[in-house]
């Protein structure tokens, strides 16, 4: 069974063809600038040379057209006929406290999703968009949607009701959704694999660190607390987001002149480790910076790794206790540094790592020692198969 | 040496005065509603009956001319002459960064005082009226002041500085600075009396839970990490105020059409534990609610242990373990049930409460069983105390 996996930003659209009997990916590629001048596809087929499409794209139908006849091209196709896909998996945002789960799209979910766009404003319209050009370029074909938010709907309501007038979430629907859900279930599961043992005995914390970063409390396979909120604005710090902070700054900026739309600006686009350190939002920017002796950048990244740090003991305490802690996405895949910086401040938990192990890439691995109590790992999140084994459980 | 302790809110004045060559107190008081209809001066002698003066007060220097009267009074006052008070200590609540140690008020300190009012408006310039009232009443008599966010001043940038465009720190001070120092410092000072050892060998965590709340994190006697911010709306839930929050949810909200400053008066007046119960900013009145089945005084209830909870967990990563846990204030020394309900989630911390010594009132008392590997402790805060003997460090 062949799945194709899209997901739709705003002027973008990443996919990647997987069959699924195999897990493997026949082709991955991304579109982007669409809508805008530089339009460019690039695609890349499995074991071959990547194929670069610069042309106009006015819209993502446009891009999805480019993207399938690629797919059945003689060149750099990987398969025959758009037949040969059996369905295709959306990477949607925001499900709300409508979708606790992965499902079939039809009309009424769509609507539904469109309900749920006034929380995600600038993501779900997106997806929408995907969605329907997907319906008009494969007829027929069933499509499943695989929410973001969906694995934190398990949370209880002490870790996802602010302490706001009760109004405000039943009038608004402000609470902690939580993001990044797809990438903490697959690397949970995966974790549950790589230590042998069943996910329903396991207290896990998944820390999903790029340049959205997000922590999540996995008790026994459900999610009971995450650091991102209503937005992927809250909890750490991250390439320019400021995560937490006392939430009377905003006030006290109005009071001295600011917008609440300069503050919101501020706060998603100038924070972070390139508001802190004056240098770049990209980590590898701001460490390189630190390393020639920037203290502003070393500044930076001692927030990030104090952060991390912090959240996962408050998550430690919210399950009593933790069996494994697993690093994720760019850098939790990446910087060995700063996972030896985040669990050199937690040996309260028994954790040692084996630095051989820790300075290795690309494999999901355990990288504590055997007599570790905690165990670390890596493991490197994969939210498109995530989203085609769900697609397969839905339709296959 | 007797010290008169002062404390001025916009419209009230506390009081104590302190035989300090005992630690005793001599007199306390209270005075409120200063420039409104129905001001009042309560006045308590020790050992003898309270006193009530209902009378007009303009102004603080009337009403400490009230209590000054009191103090000397044949029948309810304590010395015989004011020239018996032999300094002042008062509590003063924003320091700065100017301030990280209580001081002797002079001309200067109170220039720098007015200089931090702006971080503190409805603070600071309280205090310094109840600091000209008493320059007036008690000419020479030394005075000292005690800041709130003094014991805080020994945190690392990774804890203080917010991830926002460092301007904003550097341009507007915009920092955590954390407040309740004075009882912080109080209860872990006492904690390592009560443990018998060193507080230069003792992780501690002091929770001083009251209408506000606070948590500090004081690794060998110096403050690591507090809950509260830059102003005391940051952490905990607490009786009406939200604590940390998804910053975005401000814009959010004035999208919704709400202006900064509603939002701002939300956050502060109309949150936490009134916001979620609807019943009560009073945690007994919650209490009772969700004893009587009450589904969302249960839910406030719950959320502020929980944010106990994990903010204790996260205290224990940023130091790496910890010796003992301290509660203090209305809430954390009188309430045994919420003791225990933060407690009964740390048994990863080995922690076993001792059910009988839990259940004892109003002394400083270990109330974990002698084998628990964290030590818990009740011990009542003394704010004033704390001021006098600083005061008598500085003048005596």
């Amino acid at each position: 069974m062949n799945v194709l996996v899209i997901n739709c930003g705003s002027s973008s659209l990443k996919y990647q063809l997987l069959d699924m009997d195999t897990e493997t990916v026949l082709a991955k590629g991304l579109a982007e600038r669409i809508g805008i001048d530089g339009a460019v596809v690039v695609h890349q087929p499995a074991g071959k040379d990547k194929v670069k499409f610069e042309q106009p794209m006015e819209t993502h139908k446009e891009a999805l057209d480019i993207i399938m006849a690629a797919l059945v091209d003689a060149d750099h196709g990987v398969i025959k006929d758009l037949k040969e896909i059996d369905a295709v998996g959306h990477r949607t945002v925001h499900g709300a406290e409508t979708f606790a789960s992965s499902v079939v799209i039809n009309d009424e979910v769509i609507k539904k999703m469109e309900d749920c766009s006034e929380l995600a404003p600038l993501h779900n319209p997106a997806n929408l968009i995907g969605i329907r050009a997907c319906e008009e370029l494969l007829p027929g074909v069933p499509m499943v949607g695989v929410f973001d938010t969906a694995f934190h709907q398990t949370m209880p309501a002490e870790a996802y009701i602010y302490p706001l007038p009760y109004e405000m979430y039943e009038k608004y629907r402000i609470r902690k959704y939580g993001f990044h859900g797809t990438s903490h279930r697959f690397v949970s599961l995966t974790a549950a694999e790589l230590l042998g043992e069943n996910i329903g005995n396991l207290k896990l914390i998944s820390c999903h660190l790029g340049n959205g970063a997000s922590v999540a409390a996995i008790r026994y396979g459900k999610c009971i607390d995450t650091s991102m909120g209503l937005t992927p604005l809250a909890g750490l710090e991250m390439g320019t987001r400021c995560g937490d902070i006392d939430p009377a700054i905003i006030p006290f900026l109005c009071d001295k002149g600011y917008t609440v739309d300069q503050v919101n600006t501020m706060m998603n686009k100038e924070s972070g480790v390139l508001g802190v350190s004056g240098v770049s939002s990209d980590f590898r920017d701001v460490e390189a910076a630190a390393e020639a002796g920037n203290e502003r950048a070393k500044l930076a990244l001692d927030i990030f790794i104090y952060r991390v740090k912090t959240t996962i003991g408050a998550y430690v305490a919210a399950m009593d206790g933790v069996d494994g802690i697993i690093f994720t996405a760019g850098l939790g895949e990446n910087s060995a540094k700063d996972r030896a910086a985040v669990c050199s401040g937690l040996k309260y938990l028994g954790i040692q790592l084996d630095e051989e192990k820790n300075s290795k890439r690309g494999e999901a691995l355990v990288i504590s020692t055997p007599d570790s109590r905690t165990k670390v790992m890596v493991i490197p999140t994969n939210e498109e198969l995530m989203i085609a084994r769900d697609t397969v459980e839905l339709v296959g």
